[in-house]
């Protein structure tokens, strides 16, 4: 153990075995966790080469080898609770994503939600068994997020009860699906459905697209792999064009939606049945956000302490870098980020879990709100965490740039967050939807309930229409209940700013769409509060749940500094609306760096709370033992191309050059 | 060509040829660049297969082979002159570093510098004829910028006339020097100079580390690459470890320090002259900050117009991505951003060499002043410009991901740069540290001159005292010399709250040291607004140069957009000096959204005016033709999973697996 950070141990003010198991949900759920972990990390056949050292296709290569094992072995050890599944399996591949995701994830869930029970017999146990290998082919090489958008067609042949298929146009090429390029033999094709003349919109055909027997595309099936990205090595993403592909008319998935053997349509009972999904990925998303900023937290705020560089005072030993303020700076707030954030997944799970029970019973009352803000979460911890992961990286100097630090490959993993799942700014711009509709609620004389209710008297501090310089209401800088308070006047001006915007643009008659269009700027900005304003109230909401007095009061040092950090970096939004002064402004700078010197010596009990084993954060800087140099050497002795001493290039061009120049 | 972009280039109101003039510095510059493009475009020798497609070591291998030949016919076609060798190596490389760059640019540069005549003999010529090939072996894998700290001894042994050289701890292993781990047979090392029982400080010893016949390490060498990294694929980026090797006395750089044969050390006459190069190298970082992230809006702007996507107009066709406001808001101010950059890197450029041409006379006035603002600039650019690539990157939605985006590779070939040649923080610390001396400066009375000489004024004005709410002077927010006076402002006001923070801190009995790193959040604060000042001053000052007055209107509204958009992202900082109103902030936001309107029917045109082609962005987003779509789908199709149909993994693992489940 390197004595840096065994120190920094020492020094730690709380007991990080009780702040694992806040993080973890209790001291069961802790235990749980690491028992399947050491399942993983015990397992002769889990231990593996260092994927950086390998090709694409051996990457590929190696995760259908281990999906293969995983799904075995969790049938095997009866692991059947998602949770724990997705424990298991964020072992097992590292975090990565892995070429049977969607079929696990998609291709299953679909047939269960979507199927008749014909279908279900037909293509749930096959699929259960992994001979059907099936992926969900939405997106196109031309459409994204606007799924009225999408090309591909499925016309009904009455003449033989046979849809036919085709990719009409380049645009149509079904593009980017997981595990589509090369592991699976059937897809769920969404394309719009054309019968006796007419289009009904987009529907879902299940459509083999390699043999059974041979795992050769089919007749009229073009398939492959879209080729290499930044990260999802491991991911055969895919693209598939189809030129009269026919399939039985009972491939259809017809538990809502039907076409008779005639061709005629009958519409489905209600469009809203696949909304839940789309909510509980999108708060999945906001953990994950979580998770991922915390591991570049712990490889960058470890590798600081025992870095040393430089010297602060003449002659002295060149001290840790984490004792640098502007390392510091970098560092603690996004460390205060992914605690937030982790705190806010908690709530968008438990939220989501309480009004499935809801729904079951048919109380579809919270869906709205909750969709409005995993839309705008996801793309406000999504965006966060992916910037902070390289704030992290760069944090470590040189060494951040190796493929040992563990960074790149934790930011090209968790970056594509930001675009899947729904855009980023498509996400932002729904959240302003639902604001801007609530903000309309309030106008027309409503009282809205839940987390827009700040909504209410926003409208009451308008109509009393204060100057601008008068002084705000008396806000403490060092007391997170009042910062809560700033943050949700912040957002409800911000909401009234660009309400105003729709409005002028209204005045000077532009459509309601070009007036929408003209105010994007500000319905973003909009939305990015209200969502900051959640994450600091959240935190403060769960402060209140935490008994230990040690463990209770960094995490109110923590709070503290992400909401007054977020305040220095959105200074002109909270003097603008004059909720804060300039002196108070002054005054949460400087109570900043206070934060900052206070939090220094809990760091690494912070990082280690989050209880990331070496083994899967797989980082050099990152060890929990601190070594390191010795281990970086190690690792450099060992990649590929120092498995000869000459490079084969030297005899090939550089020996036959010297004798010509 | 896609109809939608020949619309956009029929729509442009200026001339583009006129401004690509501007951006090479002359029309016969341009003719020239493109000559010596040609020269690489149509040369056979340089066709090559998509990087993307390779392996590591397969990219090393085609980066030595081409570097190799790029030796031999930039000898041929006798290009001698920095700028076009530039010019012609980024053309081969598409902008990539190579393996021979330390030899180019450090090996082959520092014998130039600190040769003996005697040394030159032995070196030179072999050097330029690359029967040695070098590197410069400064960084060791504990140390970086902190130059002292290098731990590599060379001890002087008086009995044999030669140094012995050591890596004593594993931390002082030589790390990351470019071309040292396959492709150097020597090295120019970096080490503590021992002699007669002293240290002497860190000198320069020219280390044989690979026999001249076989190329295999020598006795007492261990060297390697250092393995995978994030980008830079290229080149191997090696290691060495000494123990107890000999080099004779001669070896050592001598020109200004030496060793005589007894051991006695000769001290150097200036330790300053090295300063040039450093503040050289920082100067032309600029520039490529502008060039890369002007590749960066090129693909993202041209995708931008030929991606259809949702709908603004219910019913209507999708409309153009670019015709959202988030999207020009995304893109237009970093669009704006390249230019100015560009615009300070023509300046960095010519300052440098004017000022050399005043210290070759002898007159170092002038240095002081540029060092800090080549570091300065530095930081600002690169991290503005690295961040800027991302955003581009997103802006693409999925496809930028996409490895044939080219956006992946453009991240991680110029991410780099943030920690290369002066970590940022670093380096923003250092133009700190001449701000408040020049502060320092007027307050004991003197006056200043050159770009820091609005601090003068600052004092002034600080005398004066005026109460916060005071109404600032008359800004006018459409005229960019006004906003440049409120940029100005904003510099000396942060000057002066760093300078305050540290004052606080010594009354607080903090050390000078103390005091100084306590207060170093607001002193890059500081520096980060002196260098915004200098590049919006500097557009300004190139606007004045401009004689095309539909040139001349084009970039005036990309100034003024990059102006405002600084103001809307830092307008905390303008609010609390009391330099803007509420109201004037606000009419900036308006304004802004105007400007992104404004620019949209120029927007390709201004991305077409850097004049990159096809083959050198090589990107199938950014294509000059527009044909996005047909050219991914060929990309993918030809990439190494799709080269056959099932792959090996089908048979390995899952067909096995089925009959298990």
């Amino acid at each position: 153990m390197n004595p840096d950070i065994q120190r920094e141990r020492k020094n730690a003010s709380f007991d990080v075995e009780k702040l694992t198991h806040i993080l973890d949900g209790g001291p069961e759920k802790t235990r749980r966790r690491r028992e399947i972990e050491l399942l993983v990390i015990n397992d002769p056949d889990f231990q593996h080469e260092d994927l950086n050292f390998l090709s694409r296709s051996e990457r590929y290569d190696r995760a259908v080898k281990k999906s293969a094992q995983m799904i075995q072995k969790l049938r095997e050890y009866n692991i059947a609770d998602p949770e724990e599944i997705y424990c298991y399996k964020s072992c097992v591949h590292c975090g990565r994503p892995e070429p049977l995701d969607l079929h696990l994830g998609m291709f299953l869930p679909t047939l269960l939600n979507q199927a008749t029970p014909e279908q279900m017999d037909r293509f749930f146990m096959p699929a259960w068994n992994l001979e059907i290998i099936g992926t969900y082919a939405q997106t196109e090489i031309g459409h994204g997020t606007h799924l009225r958008g999408l090309e591909t067609t499925a016309t009904y042949d009455p003449a033989t009860q046979e849809f036919v298929l085709n990719s009409p146009t380049i645009s149509s090429i079904k593009w980017w699906p997981g595990g589509l390029g090369k592991t699976s033999n059937h897809a769920i094709v969404l394309a719009q459905l054309h019968s006796q003349g007419r289009c009904h919109g987009l529907h879902a055909f299940i459509v083999p697209i390699r043999s059974m027997s041979t795992h050769e595309p089919l007749p009229g099936i073009t398939v492959g792999d879209i080729g290499p990205k930044f990260g999802f090595d491991e991911v055969d993403n895919g693209y598939l064009k189809l030129k009269n592909v026919r399939i039985p008319r009972e491939n259809m998935l017809m538990k809502y939606a039907k076409v008779e053997p005639d061709g005629s349509y009958v519409k489905p009972p209600s469009a809203k049945l696949t909304y839940g999904t789309m909510v509980f990925i999108r708060s999945m998303i906001v953990g994950q956000s979580a998770r991922t900023l915390a591991k570049a937290c712990i490889i960058a705020i470890r590798y600081s302490t025992v870095r040393h560089q430089s010297e602060i005072r003449p002659g002295e030993p060149e001290p840790q870098i984490l004792d640098y303020q502007t390392q510091q700076y970098k560092l603690f707030p996004l460390l205060a980020t992914a605690y937030a954030f982790h705190f806010v997944g908690q709530y968008m799970n438990n939220t989501y879990h309480r009004i499935t029970g809801d729904i079951s019973q048919g109380d579809f009352s919270e869906l709205p709100e909750l969709h409005a803000l995993s839309a705008g979460l996801k793309a406000f911890t999504t965006w966060t965490a992916s910037s902070g992961i390289e704030a992290c990286r760069m944090s470590c100097g040189g060494h951040g740039y190796s493929r040992s630090s563990a960074l790149p490959d934790i930011y090209v993993t968790f970056t594509p967050t930001c675009t899947y799942e729904g855009e980023n700014t498509v996400m932002m711009l729904q959240t302003a939807r639902y604001l801007l509709k609530s903000y309309r609620q309030v106008q027309a004389g409503q009282r809205l309930n839940g987390i827009v209710s700040y909504l209410n008297d926003a409208e009451q501090q308008r109509v009393q229409a204060r100057p601008v310089s008068a002084r705000p209401t008396v806000v403490n800088i060092n007391d997170l209940a009042s910062l809560v308070e700033v943050y949700k006047l912040r957002a409800a001006k911000l909401v009234e700013l660009a309400a105003k915007s729709i409005q002028q643009e209204l005045q000077r008659r532009k459509s309601q769409e070009d007036a929408w269009n003209n105010s994007a700027i500000d319905l973003v900005r909009a939305s990015d509060a209200h969502c900051h304003y959640v994450v600091v109230k959240l935190f403060l909401a769960k402060l209140g749940e935490i008994g230990d007095t040690a463990v209770h009061s960094v995490l109110s040092t923590l709070a503290l500094l992400y909401a007054l950090h977020g305040i220095a970096q959105n200074s002109g939004d909270f003097l603008q609306a004059a909720l804060l002064t300039v002196p108070q402004v002054l005054q949460a700078t400087v109570r900043l760096k206070e934060l900052l010197s206070q939090l220094r010596p809990n760091a690494v009990a912070l990082v280690d709370a989050f209880d990331y084993r070496d083994q899967m954060l797989n980082s050099s800087l990152g060890r929990y033992d601190g070594n390191v140099y010795e281990h970086m050497f190690d690792w450099a002795r060992s990649s590929p191309l120092n498995c000869t001493e000459v490079h084969e290039s030297y005899h090939k061009y550089l020996k036959p050059l010297q004798s010509k120049l």
